[in-house]
């Protein structure tokens, strides 16, 4: 058995796969190793591998706008058993944010060629993980309206936001 | 060709799908129409529909919080095109918010039963909707993203927020 298989078998990312599909998922993954404070990924970086920190944390960071913040907005901490990446592997579009190591981690890395051809040619195994996806982002999107909502007052109006899709 | 093939075909909801595929989407749909102001559904109901917007425009609403807000925060406008109401179809759980009428509108249901059903048994196609579905979300939250750290100032710290999955 492939020794990712372990590491992924509990997460939310690979509910309802079972071990034959849990293999073909991990022959295509990578393992590597950051140190606090690297980067995995930058913002605006054309990578879109899909991650699954399997030890420590990482911290989802946006780059300071010019004049506004002196602070680096953190926009989420990952914790180990959790995908990260997910939105330029699904959207193929340059990274929204950067990635850093918030100490040492460990992560798997899904080469996002791989992974797509691998979804798409094992279409129930494509229906399972992209459905597990969608369901982790769906939780984070809902999670930051609570997020949102609790942290604005009543002085504060909420601009008309539009779904762009 | 089933009348709803057409409104859908153009979506992203329906991205790469082939009339074959779109027709099966269909022919588990209904159709409804809603006046100004009706509730399509209300926070904490337990139905796990799916939306697609036809015709007009639906408000995504939070009741207010008790002693902290006294107007009704509105999360989202929905237009055209667009899907509602995927959050509950994906984790059956209770609604999170208030899907509202803005005018006149035309949706498109379908019975979450009826969808999940079609799509484990149509893989491809499970494949192909969960994909979009999750690159619809990723687009929603990549933009709430953008509008909470726009709205922030630099006085405003954001607190470390956790992905829980």
């Amino acid at each position: 058995m492939h020794t990712f298989v372990q590491e992924l078998k509990k997460s939310m990312f690979a509910e309802g796969l079972d071990d034959n599909e849990l293999e073909k998922l991990c022959s295509i993954a990578e393992s590597k190793t950051f140190f606090k404070s690297e980067k995995i990924f930058d913002e605006k970086d054309k990578t879109s591998s899909l991650y699954f920190l399997v030890e420590g944390r990482i911290r989802i960071e946006r780059k300071a706008f010019p004049k506004r913040h002196l602070f680096i907005p953190q926009i989420q901490i990952v914790k180990h058993g959790q995908i990260f990446g997910e939105m330029a592997f699904l959207d193929n579009v340059p990274r929204s944010a950067i990635a850093r190591a918030a100490g040492s981690v460990r992560v798997i890395i899904f080469d996002s060629e791989k992974l797509h051809q691998l979804l798409t040619m094992d279409a129930n195994l494509g229906y399972k993980v992209m459905g597990n996806i969608a369901r982790i982002i769906s939780r984070r999107l809902r999670r930051m309206n609570d997020h949102w909502l609790s942290a604005v007052g009543s002085d504060f109006v909420i601009p008309e936001f539009e779904y762009s899709n």
